[in-house]
């Protein structure tokens, strides 16, 4: 994990965080990151039926998805959630400054807020702040830009991806923020990716939504789906040459590209999850579908038993194959085979006997893979989590609103 | 709570339990109840895809949930699930041994597991068990034939209503045991009811399904959904009378005596929860269906961030207008209404200034009510579930298969 963060790097793009006071603890709360022109922006964001200000900001102004977009204006230590027309009339002014400053319409600037629900926006702060962080833009404010969107994150988490595209070398970077579905009332997951690749809107979207499904999508820290998460791709087109077509060769070194700054930054979320001392891969095929194989990797990806044994060094394929048996997925006991560190441990539809001592040491490391094969098709998926440990219920229980 | 059960007050049924070694404590650890002619039988089982060889059993001998059957055996210490043909086969001599020392075929003889699993059920000492149990059949045994069902619970958890049904005295009673979906490797939720009302089999079980959906489908303690839930009711007749017709006055008030007792038997249930401080009744009204009602009110109860807030005795309303709106029932935050305790908490999209101290005092206490009005529509359903503590994790992750 790199520990600065390069989300400018990609050519055609400028940042800056500073501290404005909405954090008590004086940190980086403010961030803005602004493309020289306007770039083709796609965004995803939270399926939860209730969401914040600035989610529905983002959507009027890109209700397909994507567009031209200049740049975007995050703030953290307060998610402006559940806080009505004047939450939304709060959002609007943040684009407006922001918009002002970078010398665009505020429909051009995205906006995005975590941190604490429920309440209003101290406006004053965030308005000093916006103009400071105006000031700043340029590319050598990148760590402090990432910590302008981090709340309880523990590590900052960025990535960034060099690839070659039709003739041409392109730069993807990416940041991201969260660690559980809380903090310190409610996080959010927000990540921000620039790349100076040339690729139109409608198709940069495409992408997007196709890297979110394997990456941001299969990773679950808590089975809590956040009001707020927000991920949004910008790209310059600095990097020259033709715009990158659908389909070809091209377009699938761009996807890879961008999946893998996407997958590296989930990582990075399930790794900082709340309390998790263990990243843990669950890889489900031979499922009836893709779709089918999602359904039963997620199952026991929040199986709160699954996660406990995990924490505890415990190979109890049972939990497992509960998890799985319990999930909407074709699965069938007799056909079922389940590996932990490659270790087969139950399959014909019973526990095998293994070697104990090498799948508790698999599992005493710091990550930790299950393979289940339900041995009926050629579905797969695979689901990223964390262990469930005493920590997460500190961290959640402990906390007061 | 009645510290004593009461299985055998209703006419027409015999009991013991018993201590054969399954368990390593010496417990109770072989229950037979026994009908003394054939009894209108209904049954309700898990809807996990991976079951137990008991529920295979079961499920052969009453293929559409309800027959008549003589009594069950009942098991503790050992699941005998993921046993193979092997286990099955088990199952099948627990019943033969059973029906042979009550006098009926082995199809006449339910069966239930509950314990590790994986494991071969020591046959030499469930066999002694066995007829042990068959020589102490009576009506003084109620509290040890509770105690041989149990596992890792902590209370014994009964239930007894008489009441009067075409102007005779009828009673219906039930045991049951359960305490979160795992202990000592995986657990399981049995409940046994016996009553003395007049009621053919069909009708039994339309009664027992009713009953369950709004009690025992209604709990959670993590979200887990064992291999070998089961619940089974046995009527005697024994009241006299005609039996209990469909649709009119005796069936419902014949049906609000079973929901009241698997009502109270589900509540102990989830007091019992691993880990559990407190129990929470989430309400939801106003949903578009009673069935959407019911997603919202699990989203609720299932979120580890509302549990672990309760826990803490946090007036968390984000984390509940966040489960709610992450459910696939329909919700509106602006129509929404959310009280804690009485307390309005969330209404108008927003939070609500309320009386703190007020609500944390109720928070604080054993009981929680939760109340969430979507404001859209008649649907209700309510859920019971209890807090997440450090408890769960310290049971769940330190215990090792």
């Amino acid at each position: 994990m790199p520990k600065v963060s390069h989300i400018t790097l990609p050519g055609g793009f400028v940042a800056a965080g500073v501290a404005c006071g909405i954090k008590t603890t004086g940190r980086e709360d403010v961030t803005i990151l602004a493309a020289d022109r306007e770039a083709a922006t796609a965004m995803v964001t939270t399926r939860n039926q209730i969401v914040g200000a600035p989610v529905i900001w983002n959507r009027r102004l890109l209700p397909r998805g994507y567009g031209r977009a200049r740049g975007i204006v995050v703030n953290s230590g307060n998610s402006n959630v559940c806080t009505g027309k004047a939450g939304l009339r709060d959002a609007e002014t943040m684009a407006k400054l922001t918009a002002r400053r970078i010398g665009c319409p505020a429909e051009k600037v995205l906006v995005a807020s975590t941190g604490i629900i429920g309440e209003r926006l101290p406006m004053g702060k965030v308005r000093a702040g916006i103009a400071e962080a105006a000031d700043r833009l340029g590319h050598g404010n990148d760590a402090a830009a990432l910590r302008g969107i981090m709340t309880t994150d523990t590590r900052e988490k960025s990535a960034v991806v060099i690839t070659r595209i039709g003739g041409r070398t392109v730069a993807v970077a990416g940041i991201v923020k969260g660690s559980g579905m809380i903090a310190p009332s409610m996080a959010t997951m927000i990540s921000l990716i620039t790349t100076d690749a040339s690729i139109r809107p409608a198709r940069l979207h495409r992408a997007l939504k196709a890297a979110v499904a394997t990456t941001f999508n299969a990773i679950t820290v808590d089975s809590d789906t956040s009001t707020s998460d927000t991920v949004v791709a910008f790209a310059s087109g600095q990097a020259g040459g033709r715009a990158i077509a659908g389909g070809g060769a091209d377009y699938r070194k761009f996807l890879a590209a961008l999946t893998e700054v996407c997958g590296e930054l989930a990582r990075a979320v399930v790794v900082d999850g709340e309390g998790a001392t263990k990243l843990v891969e669950v890889v489900v095929r031979g499922a009836r579908s893709d779709a089918e194989a999602k359904i039963a990797a997620k199952s026991v990806a929040d199986s709160p038993l699954f996660k406990t044994a995990v924490h505890g060094g415990d190979p109890n394929w049972g939990r497992i194959a509960m998890a799985l048996g319990k999930s909407a997925a074709k699965v069938v006991a007799e056909k079922l085979r389940i590996r932990i560190g490659g270790v087969v441990i139950f399959s014909g539809g019973t526990g095998r006997t293994f070697d104990v001592k090498k799948v508790r040491r698999h599992l005493g490391g710091s990550e930790v893979r299950v393979d289940c094969d339900l041995g009926l098709g050629k579905g797969r998926f695979t689901a990223l989590t964390c262990d469930l440990s005493r920590e997460y219920i500190a961290i959640n229980a402990d906390y007061h609103t």
